[in-house]
């Protein structure tokens, strides 16, 4: 930063907003600025205040312009929010107490204007997030989804920050699969057949021989397998990618494109695993508070006056750790009445278990381990007690779910017993089989729901706010 | 490290066998490791030597095993390659001259053996991509793939680096897209539909209204027109996913589903946007070299004995610049007896002029910009001559485009034009005729195509071998 001086500008250095609201800038320094107008006011003696931000951080930059500006009549004074701007000025300190720096301007070069600023969809009121879902195009043009993006920016890079440290290698999952995955999910179908001309073959089944893979094809559902496969020979690896579910669920906590995160590590176990996911959520929770002070401010204000105390909680006190028979137990205990569902052993916890647990009785994220292996999938590791396998669940207050993991089952003679009795062909596994008859290892590895930990960052309420372009049943617009 | 003591393998701490490679375990040290084999031998006295990797690098650990373990005889003479093992013993230094350290084994544990190790698909001789290919589950265990992966996640992570450090925010762009692209390349379908009861409309047209999302569907080319929507609020934004091309090309340049970065920048023209991508491409090579030293000596050895000597160029030369009607002008210079297709000017560069540029005439990265508008896509910003583009792309040797990028059209009149030029809908593109229309600013970005990026950075000859799982044509198994 030392080197900016008078002539910057010429040599058309763009200094950030966020420089000069951190202090980074010394005052009386010539910047230049570009950015879009958040809104505008006039003073009695010819001078207008525009609020500038440019999306590098929460706050506008408070721009002063004068009337002695050559376009203060022709163009300042009919700036609207939205218009977008160039900026040279002199930073000054600021004479209000709303911020500590103001931009004295010198020129003002207006690149692009508002059309019909009354018919502007991101006009500066309050607008429902309904609404705001209808111009997702636009939609990051407010306070609101600047933030939650900036702040899934820095989970997104911290959750890379952590894995490499901690001896991760990324790799690039495949998204086409021609697995059908074991129960997951439904599946959306990848495919390049002529819909009006679709053969079928002798079976009268569909003929997909003629498609693009030459086999039907499917997107993902989870990476797992693949990394599995890559554990088994560079120790630590993980993928990060888009995720697929063809479920008709309109609810606030799916999406039915979305971001999550799996790491698989070779030789750790079930403790283990459930050790790296809690210090990489405190880390990541941590990370949230130390570089998106602007932002948070913000959820803390308008959204969620609980959101900074939580994630101090979450850094700073351990997550309750619990056997999935206990957590029936102490259910079973409860008021009855309290759920629709009546728990017994053997059950897949509901939503409403799950936010009691954690909202009313632990008041905490908990992890639930060791289920019925019945309710879990056929690559869990098979306990002693022959009937739980080694799984983990982190389920958070409001969000459920958002981590599932375990032990995979590296003894092929009981991952055989379990394909066997899920209905699984043993030759549609026999590559994921191979690897448990080759220098197999114990392993473990988790999947992060990672547009559900935005949710947790922010306090938001709908999972439709956490991602750019959100899709889900009936909705693939933009 | 320091807390490295006799306790440690007590509490199970894994020491990776890069940490001993590198020097960072004192001599005299107790530690455990645990990978597989990649070799053994015997010696006449009673010692067995093996090769011990772990992914963590690229060079094995050289194990001591002497005939007083107590498996001696029952396990660790039956070892053989892709067996997997814990070792705990002593970093002593090493007597043979091929590395620094041993570790002389104080206990063994075997985890999985090689069943019918005659027939292990990965045998420790040689095999030919095209069977490595058909066993993508357990070709990582070879070095060949285990350094191509180091190098990869290396460049992912460093493309991560650079982009934040320069001010860009990650987003996820979509890969389910409703808009059916502008020309890049055909597009694969994703659907829900019972191909066995598709059903029509009045005008014998799919009824896709009952389809998953409402209305046709497809896998996404490229998140460009999104993240323009970002970039034109969050100022630097990139996207860094899988795009897929339904092509049916059967090249060793050609991906069906392949990684792409996609910077875009509002407020910087195709100049400096060339600059971004040309100090993104050079950090990144710099990167390789100076991270990933054991790795790229093996691809030196194996591979392409130019491969250190070309990156260094690439690090520390200029890449040349030069206009499209320049290039025309240098290839009908040529003997015309050098290629297929005679050039003439509004023609596309086919592969063969590629070569010729990058390989013998210019012999470096070029960096080819202000193309004929006719041959490049709608959103271009129109030069003043009316007649080309603000276009560029970086091609490079033996992998010909590596970077496709422009400045983009900011004018809506102008993008108006070519849209009805191109005979695209503007009610199609009536969201991204709306950036024009509130508040529009200069922007510019491109993509980077992120497998083809791991060819120029390890010499390797087909993109296949440069991503975990291939998707081509007739292939998505695993």
């Amino acid at each position: 930063m030392a080197q900016i001086t008078k002539k910057n500008y010429l040599c058309n250095k763009i200094t950030m907003i966020k420089e000069i609201i951190e202090g980074k800038i010394k005052k009386g320094e010539n910047v230049q600025i570009k950015g879009w107008v958040r809104n505008k006011r006039s003073s009695k003696i010819g001078i207008y205040f525009l609020s500038i931000y440019d999306g590098s951080c929460f706050n506008s930059l408070q721009v002063i312009a004068g009337n002695k500006l050559k376009n203060y009549k022709s163009e300042i004074s009919i700036l609207t929010t939205g218009c977008s701007v160039k900026v040279v000025g002199t930073i000054q300190k600021s004479l209000g107490s709303k911020q500590k720096f103001d931009l004295f301007s010198e020129d003002i070069k207006v690149f692009g204007f508002v059309k019909n600023p009354e018919k502007y969809p991101i006009s500066p009121k309050n607008h429902s997030f309904e609404y705001l879902r209808k111009v997702s195009h636009l939609r990051s043009r407010t306070n609101f989804i600047g933030a939650v993006m900036r702040i899934r920016n820095t989970l997104f890079q911290e959750i890379h920050n952590f894995l490499c440290k901690d001896g991760y290698i990324w790799i690039s999952s495949p998204i086409i699969t021609t697995l059908n995955a074991e129960g997951a999910g439904k599946m959306f179908r990848v495919s390049t057949l002529n819909l009006l001309n679709i053969t079928k073959n002798d079976y009268k089944k569909i003929n997909f021989s003629k498609d693009f893979f030459g086999q039907e094809s499917f997107l993902t559902v989870s990476g797992q397998l693949n990394n599995e496969s890559y554990a088994c020979s560079l120790g630590k690896v993980y993928s990060f990618g888009p995720a697929f579910r063809a479920e008709n669920s309109n609810t606030s906590r799916h999406l039915s494109e979305f971001w999550m995160v799996e790491p698989e590590a070779a030789f750790l176990n079930l403790e283990e695993i459930i050790h790296t996911s809690e210090r990489m959520l405190k880390h990541l929770f941590n990370s949230v508070l130390e570089k998106r002070e602007d932002d948070l401010k913000f959820f803390y204000e308008k959204v969620d006056k609980k959101i900074i105390s939580r994630l101090e909680k979450f850094v700073y006190s351990n997550f309750v750790h619990v056997e999935y028979t206990e957590v029936v137990k102490i259910l079973k205990r409860c008021d009855q009445n309290l759920f629709n569902t009546k728990i017994t052993w053997g059950m897949e916890l509901s939503v409403e278990h799950e936010r009691y647990l954690t909202e009313n009785y632990f008041m905490s994220p908990i992890i639930v381990k060791n289920h019925p292996k019945e309710i879990k999938a056929f690559y869990m590791r098979l306990n002693e007690d022959n009937k739980t396998v080694a799984s983990m669940d982190v389920l958070f207050p409001k969000v459920g779910e958002l981590i599932g993991g375990s032990q995979r089952e590296e003894r092929l003679n009981e991952l055989d017993k379990r394909l066997s009795i899920t209905g699984l062909s043993k030759k549609e596994y026999s590559w994921y089989r191979d690897l448990r008859k080759y220098g197999t290892v114990p392993h473990s590895g988790f999947g992060l729901g990672f547009d559900r930990l935005v949710i947790c960052s922010t306090g938001i309420k709908n999972i439709r706010e956490s991602i750019p372009f959100p899709r889900t049943p009936s909705n693939a617009k933009f």
